[in-house]
């Protein structure tokens, strides 16, 4: 398992690429909610999330060689355009195999950051199976965008910054997809805090992590019918011991959920957050015992979303 | 003419009350327009609008009789919001009166705050009409929306916070409707820095700002079939002296521009803001070459949009 000095050394890395992102807070939501909330911005963060942290840990430690093979990722839209901007800084080439239902926003963002996109399926066989093929062809090196130790030590950046602003948080709650920020907010947030909770936020319609948890090993989502577009991937077998070890809790939340909590931060906090980001808030406000009178971080991982295709 | 230094006053006097709001800046906007942009986002304060500014400056100025009596308006929605907001935390009533086509997050907002709706028809005859009869039947005190010297001095606080921040501006733009924050931003801009420009920003489809400057005298709007719902207005008494004399420019702004500088700010910077504070980036866009290499100063006047009727 990775340790936080691989996160602290990952930031120093990265801080010079990346934004310190803003911590907000809303009354409004504070009296609706009983708790007192703190949201870290990713939404603000270059290309638009919190993946840029990951990528740009990992690129910076290849070789001249490995860099000039390429870069070759499968991605549902913000891992691509992250690696994309942090291979392109270095003058490197990007692949970036995604399904074929990613938002028109996160495919611009690609190729806005010079990334050659190769369409696959939206399930994760055909995702496996043409990011091997790419693979093969290109000669290239694979940066996966969560199961790899790099970037898990980028992604635990995010929450280390906000414990570093807000120490005395009594809890964070994470999205979790892949879950490469969820594994490194619990490495980060355990490490400067041991009696902190950490929580992940799911949604109901691809609820891998929760069932993997429960089973007691990795499990395949059933569906991924969620309007999460950055949460259908699997969990992974580097990021699962981690969470099976520490997180507190996976929350998982619906969809009705998901869109009323990404209605309420738009209309409350005037941002633009992506709705795999306001689960973390559909996650409090479904458990509001667990987190009555607490200080809660949320991670919101980031804001793009295709404004022609809102769910209200 | 009020003063600068009735602009302090006010200043001081509702610091207590409102958010100093942050200033953004965003890389990919100045790249497309060749200038450093300076965005005040007044989407983020209080009733998610400056109006809170001028309505509190006011309120805290009415007397314990002038209170008790109740307060009335008219307004697109911001203003009446902001009032009730200001009064409620006093003790008192307020009456708005408020044109049938007000987008609903601004119809909820003055409810939310405690404000009672009396509704008018969406032009100016009705505006006045329907707000005479009110005033006669309340016994109330008008609060104007922005011809009125303490509404004025409450707006030009939030051009006077930007030159704190950012004393090298070489230019503010305002948005234009009754005038009342850009002639409090012209009070503040021109008192703060001699040599710096300030343009008011104002839909082609509700330009009477612009005409009444060419004509010498006030115009009434011919049409107010504009998508900023706050620009409606028509311009003061008060303040289209203060406009006349000391404006560089009022630069008018097609409804497509607004659009296409509503969907930039969304989707580049990831805030919400109205059509009716876009406009100035649409200025902006609109005049390349006045703007070119220059630090201008955008004021983003609210951010309180119907999230189910968005024009894109």
């Amino acid at each position: 398992m990775i340790s936080f000095k691989e996160i602290q050394d990952a930031h120093n890395r990265i801080q010079p690429f990346i934004h310190r992102t803003p911590v907000l807070t809303n009354y409004s939501l504070n009296e609706m909610t009983g708790a007192d909330l703190y949201f870290k911005c990713e939404n603000f963060q270059k290309v638009g999330a919190f993946k840029i942290r990951g990528a740009t840990n990992t690129v910076l430690q290849l070789s001249e060689n490995e860099l000039s093979r390429g870069v070759v990722t499968a991605s549902s839209g913000n891992h691509g355009a992250a690696l994309a901007m942090a291979v392109s800084k270095l003058g490197g080439k990007t692949k970036v195999v995604m399904p074929k239902n990613t938002p028109k926003i996160k495919v611009n963002n690609v190729e806005r950051n010079g990334g050659k996109i190769i369409w696959c399926e939206p399930n994760q066989s055909s995702r496996e199976k043409t990011l091997k093929t790419v693979l093969e062809e290109s000669g290239g090196v694979l940066v996966h965008p969560y199961n790899n130790e790099r970037i898990i030590a980028g992604q635990g950046t995010a929450a280390k910054e906000l414990l570093e602003d807000y120490p005395d948080l009594d809890c964070i709650v994470s999205p979790v997809s892949g879950g490469g920020l969820l594994s490194g907010s619990i490495i980060s947030a355990k490490s400067l805090n041991f009696d902190i909770q950490v929580f992940g936020a799911e949604p109901k319609e691809a609820d891998d992590a929760f069932r993997s948890l429960k089973m007691g090993d990795i499990q395949s989502n059933e569906t991924t019918n969620t309007i999460c577009d950055g949460l259908r991937a699997q969990i992974g077998s580097i990021t699962f011991p981690i969470i099976q070890e520490k997180v507190d809790r996976i929350i998982t939340v619906s969809e009705k959920e998901i869109i009323e909590s990404m209605k309420l931060i738009w209309e409350r906090m005037k941002i633009i957050v992506e709705p795999s980001s306001t689960i973390t808030l559909g996650a409090v406000l479904n458990e509001k015992e667990l987190f009555n009178g607490k200080k809660v971080g949320l991670i919101l991982s980031g804001g793009n979303v295709d404004l022609s295709t809102l769910p209200f």
